[in-house]
């Protein structure tokens, strides 16, 4: 029973479905009718006009973002334990041209304004110095904390009154919209954000991101560096039909919604174990060796997080029944 | 009828198949199953141990092949006309931070050794001048000619003899095999080439091209390159199931020889208008705008490659009475 | 006898002076009274308000300037002889993190409108192919061609109707204003240059070129740059006082004209064996190896440039004497 | 009164006399006589074989030192307030195409085994985590403390068993050895510092600072990023002759030791006030704004370092009268 990481799971049957409906000729890289439906599916899903693509990883939504932001001698304001920082192998600075993530503490891995006011504050505004040019936030964070459209506004206003641009990372925004039950809209781009990596890969999709410019002067020149990052694929359109498949019906959210309420179910469970609140699909749970080698030879699989911690995380269609069981062996430790 | 590109045709149903039969759950990355199950499949097929990777396109797999080969003050020896000079985007300029292609002439976009000796000699060896560290070459070439082994060993001689890398863009390496009727590893490593990109998607395959490296000690970094570039699939499994389908039962070589043969169809009929010998499944004719025009008129689709010259792709399963209409088309102006 | 190279010849009098004069306490980096009196001095000399900023080199120069000019995904029109494409070891590509060198024919490494138009008009605008983004000439060329202002205000006319912008690399802008007789401003901003390498070092400097903002908004961002580049000097009272002391009395001027006078008696004593126009230090011969050998046992160090090539250089401060003599080896040879 | 910075006193006389030595026709670049001897030099110095190179600022001896030392996609173990991190405003980043700095902490900023190895060990060795390929250290740090043989070699064991190369930024080098009292062997490479960033421009000297290579064969590719980076002289020998007359006659060692001297004097008017043991030429103080001001008004120039903190640097001529009259005015506050 995996609850090792929701890019384990499987994909959803719709996306397969989607994917098989577009195997007919048509025309190549981005130019074919589903890649060019995104922009106004996108639109319509944040009630503003944006400008959508496709991208094969979060890494390179979010590293392609970043560049789009920040010039090669900028920096970026991000939590300490973000993504970005930690898990992508350094694609933030392969895209930018070395632009310096600076990093910011927050419990849960959510960003605060006075947190990131203080950081900046201690960066002298001379050439010595690699000045910010950008926030970049999780949301859910990387401890699984979702944050409210207030929270984000509060870093967008930072963010604007310091000249700063503003990203959101959200591998995970189906969980986190599902969470907080706003709408897509108010916790992002009226809160402020220009850019937002839109996660499907976890949520069921096979191999597509969306990258969603609120600011669409900023997406031209993205079309170029994701050609030049070998990121436009040939076969477009059987990226941009795994991203309808899932906007459609709202599967992405019900998704999120499933994922969540199995995390919360496992967080019921483990009471005072939880190490963070629980607003998306994903639990972190003190733990000894022994107990974690316990729930290992009950058959669960989840991934050791750092020494006395683990990390489990629930996927989309992960079966109800493997979650009642580690519930249940949870309760039992 | 789409003669245009074969990144328009549709996807082999073998790998549709694969993908939807790789639809479980199993380990993120490159960690499952198909993945770990490609360095085997490709060493079966070239007769030698090999380290194999998938990437989502032919440019990324260039890009991190050309990385791997060559330093950041260095340079590449390629065609005039190849494709990562004209149709990257810059690609293995961002990849290799900066290291410049060096061009070289020679009919048909195929290099010979005398072309490219002369080039390098003309590059005083000091630091004022970048010095060649790769001999790039593309088979089958931007023109749709395909290199014998000896001609491919005789470019690796000289790349030894100089000290350089030598990489291989197979993005049409179905077609070029298929055409010259030898064995994979003649025509690569046996001929001295150290990096193949291995095309799929114009094969067939949907998002998927194989990087192999036959000099395996380039292999780690490149696994850190492709993390770095965003390309580590969090899915890796739908990738390799894509190969994986078109290496079983030859199908990659069906599907260039059938192409081919679409090929030769139209080049019989079009006579002295082939601007160039057709070896793989591409041909490029003589033609007034006129001409174009009447066979556009006619449903036939194409690419205006220069003024007073069309290029006609036909792809691996273009239906036979396409071909057949378009030679009759072509036959009649 | 030192005809091989500019860079050999000493430095002027006056700016030893000059850096002794300079040798006291004052501020730091480029805060001190002589750099911040740069701006002013260049403002007067080329009757317009510019932003001057001084470096150590010309390559440094050169690339800080196309780093302003031109993104990462972008290219630089060219010509194929031009010293950023074959003698700065690849800082182009380095400053402006892989922008393409768009490379240009010409007669005596000067460019045409026809002949850079044909060039971009080749260059279909898609994400495949880089896109120009700066048009750069060299004055005088490297073949020692000076620019006359209309020839300069064609190319700006031509960069201004597609939207490059305009670098001019200025290593021997004294000997190009000296041979024309025109004015600073005349063949720089007026016709269009908005970025100039201005070359000292060859002029009688030590360690100083300047780089001239006619865009003044481009600066500030180059002084990032520059300090991220390692260029930002710790005592730059003394760069800045070599390009002062040069600046003074028009000592820059002077030396170019006494260099240009001696190469134009080289080329009178050469007849047709000048390769190229003398415009200005610079001369270009045919001859053979066995007369090049006969000049060098007569003591002439000179440049083999090519096969049956080639290159004379006359300093700044190149004794009489030493011309003469060479000339009339020359006229016997 | 000047003790704002080292970089705000003058030249020593005896730089100004070797420059105007130099002053005579001689080969370009750095084939020079002087240039050519700062192997030997160093090599004497250090009592082994090394290869030396001239830049023009300490910045870009660092940041040419860790390209040298660590792939794009490396990281970089050093200290949260190291100079490479804060205050080269990215170069570290640029010239190493996106390297990741590696913070550690550490009193005084002097890094030791054990939180070096706490940092590297919380890295799991994946493709999603940057690893760590170098250790660089500030000798004497940027709080001015000097590293023992001892301590240098307990990071270079370190270093050597985990694998990484081993950097030291020399910029106040001379203050560390002269405060130490060990051979300048002793504390780099018998310590297992493979390349040594050896500052002069602080030590008197005008443009010229040494990058040292112990580990000779990374020499060769530097000498083209040198070029690359736009820092190699056309003039070089001017650089040589600088680093030459402060090796002559030991005088960047007594240059070292009066200014430590006169920061020794400093610390002890300031007592307690002192935050960190005087080991170098810089003194940093607790002291009230109100203090502060008392101290400029008296005329003292200083730094403010932190909120309640100010930094005093002692250059290599620091009249003896300016400093017993600033250690008055402390003593008095």
């Amino acid at each position: 029973m995996r609850f090792f990481s929701d890019n384990a799971a499987p994909v959803h049957p719709a996306v397969l479905d989607a994917i098989v409906a577009a195997n007919a000729v048509d025309t190549a890289y981005d130019g074919d009718a589903l890649s060019r439906s995104l922009d106004g599916a996108f639109s319509d899903l944040f009630e503003t006009p944006v400008t959508a693509m496709w991208v094969a990883t979060g890494t390179a939504a979010n590293a392609l973002a970043l560049a789009a932001l920040v010039p090669p001698h900028g920096g970026v304001l991000c939590h300490r334990d973000a993504h970005i920082q930690n898990d992508e192998g350094g694609a933030p600075e392969f895209y930018t041209h070395g632009a310096k993530l600076m990093l910011v503490d927050g419990a849960g891995a959510k960003l605060h304004p006075a947190g990131v006011a203080a950081v900046a504050d201690a960066i002298a505004n001379d050439v010595h110095r690699v000045q910010p040019h950008a926030l970049s936030i999780t949301n859910a964070t990387e401890y699984g904390l979702a944050y409210t459209p207030d929270e984000v506004a509060a870093l967008g206003a930072l963010a604007r009154a310091r000249g700063w641009r503003f990203h959101m990372d959200g591998a995970r925004f189906a969980n986190a919209v599902a969470n907080v039950g706003c709408s897509p809209a108010d916790v992002t781009w009226r809160a402020g954000v220009e850019v937002l990596s839109f996660g499907f890969v976890k949520n069921g999709g096979m191999s597509a991101e969306a990258l969603i410019f609120f600011d669409r002067a900023l997406a031209a020149d993205t079309l170029r560096r994701r050609k030049r990052a070998g990121h436009l694929l040939s076969k477009g359109r059987y990226a941009a039909a795994q991203i309808l498949a899932l906007l459609q019906e709202d599967r992405w959210l019900d998704n999120g919604r499933a994922a969540n309420a199995g995390a919360a179910a496992l967080a019921g469970a483990a009471g005072s174990r939880a190490l963070h609140p629980v607003q998306a699909n994903e639990i972190f749970l003190a733990m000894t060796p022994d107990e974690a080698a316990s729930l290992r030879a009950q058959g669960f699989d989840f991934y050791d997080w750092a020494a006395g911690e683990v990390r489990m995380v629930v996927s989309w269609n992960q079966p109800e029944a493997e979650i009642a069981a580690l519930a249940a062996a949870i309760a039992a430790l």
